[in-house]
């Protein structure tokens, strides 16, 4: 079996979509058993200007939709950025990871010489499917996959990089 | 052309490697120019039981040219984690980005079901290239490049995500 567009997207993206799920339970057991305030996690910053946990995950999914979606040649849903609680957050980690089985496999395998566009106006971006793939859309996923995981590791939540790594 | 193991392993490295480079200059610059002790950050943890800022970089490299050489059917080299400075990981990310550029694209290339071992004993771990490259190092790989950059936000230096993303 060679390399597919869809092998290098699809469970790539379920792999850390399932982790943080995983994780998710796990961050809400812990503000439950220790009284926190969930909103403590769910709107902390790594810093003043950096996006807080919530919309981390909201832009995780968001790269993981998206991209199936493109290299698909499907519309993209729109999610509304609305969730206010873990269990929010894991409903929309729920609905990405099921959005993204429905996009038909044979249509993204092939999609390397896909032209992408994403943005408007200024902010157009023109791709090719391979390279927005490992380039942009897989970058900026682990990217804010990643900074959920550190925003949680630093705030003491008992988790390791296994829990990111998750099952494949 | 179609996606191979080479194009989605490589150039993917290079792609971030070369934004921690640019990332590790902006850091020298701002401990210089603020009078800031380089190993507040070089040491710097988000939580106390996580790796600093240097073991993320050293072992962003030894992802790097760990799944380049495996995949490549050649020999890891083996780096000493000796670097006290920001201008020694510069060194390091030059050194790693040289070593994965010897490693022949061909022998890369068709590397999908090529048996990989890592680890030794109890931790040993067998893949099959493909495994080993998607879901395996390159999110280790992101997980750390990721984490040296959250550690540099949180400290407040003055980078983006296009600082991460860098140039492809």
């Amino acid at each position: 079996m060679t390399l597919s567009m869809y092998s290098a997207s699809v469970p790539v993206f379920k792999q850390i979509l399932n982790s943080l799920l995983a994780i998710l339970d796990k961050a809400d057991a812990h503000v439950t058993e220790k009284k926190i305030d969930p909103q403590a996690l769910l709107q902390f910053r790594l810093y003043p200007d950096m996006l807080p946990f919530t919309r981390q995950i909201q832009i995780a999914c968001d790269f993981a939709k998206g991209c199936s979606a493109r290299l698909g040649g499907v519309d993209v849903p729109a999610f509304e950025d609305n969730e206010r609680s873990f269990a929010e957050l894991k409903a929309r980690i729920t609905k990405t990871l099921a959005f993204i089985d429905t996009v038909p496999q044979d249509q993204i395998a092939g999609s390397e010489q896909r032209a992408i566009t994403t943005g408007s106006g200024e902010k157009t971006k023109h791709f090719t499917g391979q390279t927005y793939l490992l380039h942009y859309a897989l970058p900026h996923f682990f990217f804010h996959a990643t900074t959920a995981y550190d925003i949680l590791r630093h705030n003491g939540l008992e988790i390791g990089k296994k829990d990111f790594i998750g099952s494949y």
